[in-house]
């Protein structure tokens, strides 16, 4: 074997992926990945959109761009930040990334040494996770629950990584809807997390792909919306999020919003990672933002992934004995973490599952520094009401007995 | 400030970049940039490619798809690789990539770490240089002549690593029109090296991003295709390429062709830096390069740079003292690399040339581990005959006096 990095020592391939692999069979009904319905994209409005670009900007589309990003795009994604509480943008502070997953590798290029500490949700997305191996970072995990981290368990975290001389790079969080937890982190544990940063100068990672996709409950503010009510909060706030879950994630478009001392590590790194995102994805996806199509399409959205998520947690009650799968009620985004008996382990349930036509991702992956066995993710964003009720049965079959 | 991670330390903005930001003057004529010329574009072509993806592929090309990249456009790339002298491409060696930037960014990923030799050219491709530095890597570089990288000093320069207990992680090389240097290596040169690599056990990266652009001479083979007559050779190659040149930059695709045993780490780090390429670029791109055009197109490419080239190098042999500006003839790419007299130093002529309404690229950056201030590079790429007339003229009155 050609010697490799020592990054590479523990990499391995995403279990999801390989998973995800199987769930490509015909006979299968899929709740291992997030992928979006793409009958809830909009094919009409996105060609219309490119028709635009190749009538009115096609050399430009076609051609090299700026780094941080078509300055047209970027003032969509300030208009996108508008509605999600952030009323001005500096477009300084905007950098276009090629989906979020780019902004968790950028983030992690300009700040993580061998052996830094970053503290993750318990449980984490596992894409992050394996960016946090490849950077050689020591993770540690912040318990949550409905409601999201859980504060006193921050603060132990933080005073553990003290006493080791350590102080944490950054903290790391899909605080509205998350993946795999489902959870949300409550507007009072926002101020509080904002608050904890600010005192122990700790920068927050808010990583946002899912928060267009609210079907019930009222719209929280991300951090970064919360930062002018708190002092010197904005230096401790990064911000990232996709097109992927209410565009397209074909487009791969995502962006990051840095402290602006920030901007200028992360326009290095992007620059060497890929010069910049697709000039032509970028203008179809800009000259679409711009029509305003999306204000139609935004209800349709939630109200399907609601259907979705509402038919997936009545099925459960129906085909499960109670208590079997314990979760908290997603109140968006596009998965269910149940939780069953300790002791069970759940990866041995998934060659069952495939037997009887059904597919999950096994829990113990989105625990780097925790080794519980007994969680699944099911995701009810890509498969149909009908399929999500039929799925539900294929399980129950596969893991009552 | 936050504080950055190692890595960050001596990372600075690419001097390119920041010069072609002067470069945007409408008054300024740039032979800085190596943006191919848009008027090159198949904008036709491509238009009519992507109607073709809606109407027939729109759910997919907007959907998430695999790491190593849409199978339909991976094959399209093994047709153009058949063209380029290989003319069996294993699928499964071939992963599609953000431009080829990210493919120099994948390939350090998996094999730099801190400390380790890398072997680059003498000038260097300076993003590549930037991706090095990132990964912390000890750049030694290897001079080149008209016919490329000089296989003496190559042996010398691995001596020397042998004497300070180093093994070079890879020798990285523009073999083809390289840039800056414009220089092509030569066939026997091209089996010396694979020899070499192969008896050092050394990998190399070959970079073929111009090799379209013959517009004199006959095609050289890219070192991937030489493999099968030097035994073992073929482990010891990773060639990387691009759609950008001959296709359009703003799609940002590119491709990795590397041997088995890498596979796993590239696609490991590759899903890591951004999931995937855009599918929505590769669907385009797929479906453009199966409709054959690129056969009409690629010989009015070539015929316009070669003019473009020759533009060059003749108004320079009108506008230059005999001897002034010393370079090799190009036969294909986008650049001029000049030498100037000994103690000049070209960076304190930009002022003077961007008073005169040119700019260029000095050539310090160039040289990671040498200092030679006295190479300008001009590239002829982007503006039309009369603009490289014009702007030599100016460059003379800039530089001459």
């Amino acid at each position: 074997m050609y010697p490799l990095a020592s990054r590479m020592a523990s990499a391995k391939p995403s279990f999801v992926r390989e998973i995800l692999k199987v769930a490509n069979r015909k006979d299968i009904i899929s709740f291992a990945g997030g992928l979006p319905d793409p009958s809830l994209f909009d094919v009409e409005g996105i060609q219309a959109a490119t028709e635009t670009v190749f009538s009115s900007n096609s050399s430009a589309a076609l051609q090299y761009g700026a780094t941080d990003g078509y300055l047209g795009f970027k003032q969509q994604l300030a208009a996108v930040m508008a509605t999600r509480g952030v009323a001005t943008v500096n477009l300084e502070q905007l950098i276009v990334t090629t989906g979020s997953q780019q902004g968790i590798d950028l983030v992690s290029k300009i700040l993580i040494d061998p052996d830094d500490v970053v503290l993750v949700e318990r449980p984490a997305y596992l894409a992050a996770v394996q960016v946090f191996e490849l950077y050689q970072a020591q993770m540690r995990g912040i318990e949550q629950d409905g409601d999201g981290i859980q504060i006193p368990d921050l603060e132990r975290a933080i005073l553990e990584c003290k006493k080791d001389g350590k102080r944490p790079k950054f903290i790391y969080t899909v605080a509205t809807f998350g993946n795999p937890s489902g959870s949300t982190l409550s507007l009072e544990r926002r101020k509080q997390l904002l608050e904890i940063a600010v005192r122990e100068e700790i920068m927050v990672i808010e990583d946002d792909p899912y928060s267009e996709l609210r079907f019930s409950g009222t719209n929280l503010p991300p951090l970064i919306a919360l930062c002018e009510d708190i002092p010197n909060a904005s230096n401790f706030v990064m911000y990232m999020s996709t097109l992927s879950k209410f565009v397209a994630p074909g487009l791969r478009l995502g962006w990051i919003i840095a402290p602006t001392e920030l901007i200028q590590p992360l326009t290095i790194v992007k620059q060497a990672a890929d010069l910049h995102s697709s000039s032509f994805a970028q203008y179809v996806a800009a000259t679409y933002l711009e029509t305003g199509r999306l204000n139609q399409m935004l209800p349709k959205i939630r109200e399907a992934y609601g259907a979705k998520g509402n038919a997936m947690m009545e099925a459960i009650a129906q085909a499960f004995p109670a208590g079997m799968l314990e979760f908290n009620a997603p109140s968006g985004g596009m998965f269910i973490w149940a939780k069953m008996a300790d002791g069970v382990d759940t990866m041995s349930l998934v060659k069952k599952a495939v037997d009887n036509g059904i597919i999950f991702v096994p829990g113990a992956g989105f625990f780097p520094d925790a080794k519980r066995s007994n969680y699944l993710r099911l995701s009810f964003a890509t498969p149909n009401l009908e399929q999500i009720k039929e799925g539900i049965k294929r399980l129950a079959r596969a893991i009552v007995d």
